[in-house]
């Protein structure tokens, strides 16, 4: 007779087992696609090879500009059914391929389609501002009547019994939720992997990780399986795999969106917290989306949202000369782990295109990042993992230690992350009154911040402080699954509360992103990294760069990543003609 | 000898004894009145017949529209020095009668306002749309060089290095911040009183409590001794003592206004967060201060502040129907203690004024009060007292468990505080994870009020939701020292993040407010507080009632205030005729 704890053990897994065939349950036979070979990594051709989507599908598929496809939707040129079925269908490959999805619910997606539809034929008018717009949920976001799982063992059979207010303020806006996608369990790690559905790779290599915590997004999205997809983000989790996917994102600040009735982890921390984002082809998209959510007056729904309308005046640039002369600055690398070479190109591509279309663009001096990284740490470790642990012995499934538990054994490999060498291996409880000791650091620390920043108003030639920093997301590009270990570049900005969207910037190149001279290293971390990086391993692999701004300047982030966006590729073509 | 325990306090009563004589030798020898007998209670007439202030200091002082104030600075008509001389002699007189002071700095003060004289004559321009104005400050907001001491025997003698921000933004718009005033120690209580200063006293009636935690602010800016004064709100201590002396006050939202770089008790502790707000004898007073600040850009300076400009727009009313026909919500009682008779016949008064003038007035639904009242209380107590015991025991100074230490035997004085009885009686130090569990309970209580608040929308008639809730600030008028011990009618704002103004309605008058029937208590505070109701002891008192608006209404709560305040002068005006 198998002991109590054996019994637990079998009882999650067979519940994972059941969900998964649940999924797999979900797909439409006639979508089922023959597989390629495991250790062909790029998989980025085969919705056009498989032969599932006809081409008006892979056309319809195919338009990465937000803009252009709502435009087609709101004239009707495209019907929301036929628009949906095309990306459903892309997205289900995509799920064949990189395993990036959760809820697949393809009947009641369609009806709701036809609902935007019969509403346009109806009225004359479309129904809102993303009319018949399919749009992709990561797994916390509520939509009743399905299950929430968020890669929990224990919330298998969870089922909604109402929509999170986002999903709420889709509806009204005319869009078409149509799927949801994969999270990694506790949703603390910067890659895509729980014990319910599994691990979800990177369609441009899948021997790479698509980051995390909404790295279903990230895979899916970068497959054109989904227009726009809605992740969340803690401490990276939508630029960390918009960055390695190949994606724009934008992380706003804390409660300028509306999260209320979505599930999450460490739910009540407030000390740092989580913010919802677009993850999308195209600066349009976030733009859009961001617009259509803060114009439907989210405040009156959610009572955390600011109550803030979105502002024209902002976005074009007052607070920034009009937007014509920009400084920008570059933080090369943050004096804790130095970039590797091809971040480096991207920020020098960055640079030369931003100055040829007439900007100004200086160095970024990083300034108490240590301080930063110990403080952010400690209020994520502030309940020494109780919460994870908790929601995990539920259902006797087993806290995930590595996002890699089969092949946790690359040679470049850290024993422990930077985290744990910084706080050291084991973390306590902390008491409210500590917690409260440690908001008193941060709140002095953004105040140093703040004050740095104001301060570059005497360098930067313009009158005004650097407008915007650009910055790596991560010290690498997507790297081998399990190796994700840093979070600091995308850290630093929830700590400091700045809006930061990201934005693709070019692939890795074998020839011209060549391994660096080895320099002085800041730690030993710094060294594993700088032993990690592979010109041939990396090659072809995303790469996306950090658009820093203030607190609460959503409106001018989307303003000035349109403004490099455009740059890069005036410059791009200015390059190669 | 003396044991260690006894120097101690010894040592900490020498200290308070050498701060208070201190205090006592920064005022200027001629400005020494003499007193009143204790016994007079009403000390309001004093200025006028102590002979400090001649007819134009008395003019000036006289002066309680702000706005006036200010255009005559502005143009020259008064100096700010010689204006600034009349509200410090003025001030010094509250300060022999009610004990609202703590720094008293005359020369320093006499300087800044010539420097702001200075500045208008040599340039021929205001400094700021503050110019010349002598402004108060609660013992929290730093003034560098000066002591700041938080009625505290351990911060005696330390001297501030820097202004907290709001010092600064002050100085910049053309103030003369001018005196310091006195609170409670910890801050949390709504009475002041510490060892270091003592008590501040009612200047309506001295047997009565100013309120507090800003009571200093209270009895200075009711004696005209300050046009606008800054207190601090963290559980109504701008609006209680605001009801208790006849001011007008501002509870604004998180993060509106700058609190960065004051002083503060549990510093860190986030989940309710302590706000600032204008207490002043003008509506307008409220205003330019609140539209100055926020024109100042204090987002530059203080990292929490949020990011939003004054609305013109939302101050017209946008959101309210342009603010032709209102509907008001009145909470007669919030269900847990019925307030006093004065306070029903000043609710009733608004009614009628405000129907009078075109709006519609409806009664509010209390919805979960008690719920919303334990989460708050469960918050403010969640580090169990650490802060306040740390911060007195490194002077060997007691922590206060009554605001009338020598005088507490009032015969209708509760055996115990509500907080207590639903609390129980000792709380203990909470982890960071019970912690997080409030703020779970406390973001659901929020959404569900919000629903309640939303769902208004049938019952008003407007097409809109009830536009604002008038209520009590307290259950009762200015009570004798020591019982004031109910802060639920303001707290529950502070826990719901609404924007509050307290408006002056009227006096009590032992004639028109007989005590009421019994009525079917709701527990035995309840009772109690129907005994303590005595027309005769409550005689002449001021009746104030709060505006409740929502998160981040502060323009609309102003520009409703504005229009109940008008109602009610044109209704008594009315009635009179």
């Amino acid at each position: 007779m198998a002991s109590h704890s054996e019994t637990a053990l079998l009882d999650w897994r067979a519940r994972c087992k059941a969900k998964k065939q649940q999924q797999l349950d979900a797909i439409p036979k006639a979508w089922h696609i023959d597989p390629p070979p495991e250790h062909l990594f790029n998989v980025q051709h085969v919705p056009y090879a498989c032969g599932l989507l006809n081409p008006r599908e892979l056309e319809i598929t195919d338009t990465t500009d937000v803009h252009v496809l709502l435009a087609k939707l709101a004239a009707a040129e495209w019907s929301s059914v036929e628009v949906t079925t095309a990306f459903y269908k892309r997205a289900i490959v995509a799920q064949q391929l990189t395993n990036c999805l959760t809820e697949i619910f393809v009947e009641r997606a369609l009806q709701r389609a036809q609902e935007v539809d019969d509403y346009l034929r109806t009225t004359g008018k479309a129904m809102g501002p993303l009319h018949g717009l399919p749009i992709s949920l990561k797994d916390q976001f509520k939509i009743k009547g399905l299950e929430t799982t968020m890669g929990y063992a224990s919330w298998i059979g969870q089922v909604a019994d109402s929509d999170s207010v986002l999903t709420q303020i889709l509806y009204e806006c005319g869009a078409v939720p149509f799927v949801r996608t994969n999270v990694c369990q506790t949703l603390n790690w910067g890659e895509t992997f729980n014990h319910v559905f599994g691990r979800t790779t990177n369609p441009w290599n899948r021997y790479l990780t698509a980051g995390g915590s909404s790295g279903g997004e990230g895979a899916l999205v970068a497959m054109k399986g989904s227009p726009l997809g809605i992740g969340t983000d803690i401490g990276g989790s939508v630029r960390i795999p918009s960055a390695f996917c190949g994606l724009y994102t934008l992380r706003p600040s804390y409660e300028r969106l509306p999260y209320c009735g979505a599930v999450n982890s460490q739910e009540g921390q407030e000390s740092i917290s989580s913010v919802l984002g677009p993850m999308t082809n195209s600066i349009s998209g976030v733009k859009l989306f961001v617009k259509a959510v803060i114009d439907s007056k989210p405040w009156e729904k959610d009572p955390l949202v600011v109550r803030k309308e979105w502002s024209e005046k902002e976005y074009t640039l007052s607070e920034h000369g009009g937007g014509k002369k920009l400084c920008f600055a570059v933080m090369w690398d943050n004096g804790l782990l130095k970039p590797h070479p091809p971040l480096w190109r991207a920020m020098r591509m960055c640079k030369k295109a931003l100055e040829a279309a007439g900007h100004t663009v200086i160095d970024w001096q990083p300034y108490r990042m240590m301080e930063i990284f110990k403080n952010a740490e400690s209020i994520y470790c502030a309940d020494a993992g109780h919460d994870f642990r908790e929601v995990c012995r539920e259902a006797g499934e087993p806290v995930i230690q590595t996002m890699s538990p089969e092949t946790n054994k690359h040679e470049f490999a850290l024993d422990e992350p930077l985290v744990q060498s910084v706080l050291g291996p084991e973390q306590k409880m902390l008491t409210a009154w500590e917690l409260w000791q440690l908001h008193k650091e941060k709140r002095a620390l953004r105040k140093a911040q703040l004050d740095h920043w104001q301060a570059t108003r005497d360098t930067t030639g313009t009158g005004r402080p650097v407008d915007a920093i650009i910055s790596p997301a991560a010290p690498y590009v997507a790297p081998p699954h399990g190796l994700n270990n840093d979070y600091f570049y995308t850290t630093f900005c929830n700590a400091m509360d700045y809006t930061t969207s990201v934005v693709p910037v070019t692939f890795v190149d074998e020839e011209l992103d060549r391994p660096a001279l080895p320099h002085e290293f800041y730690n030993r971390h710094d060294k594993a990294n700088y032993e990690l990086y592979d010109p041939k391993l990396f090659h072809g692999a995303p790469v996306g760069l950090q658009v820093i701004g203030r607190t609460q300047e959503e409106e001018a982030v989307i303003a000035m990543t349109e403004i490099l966006d455009k740059a890069l590729k005036t410059y791009d073509t200015a390059e190669r003609e």
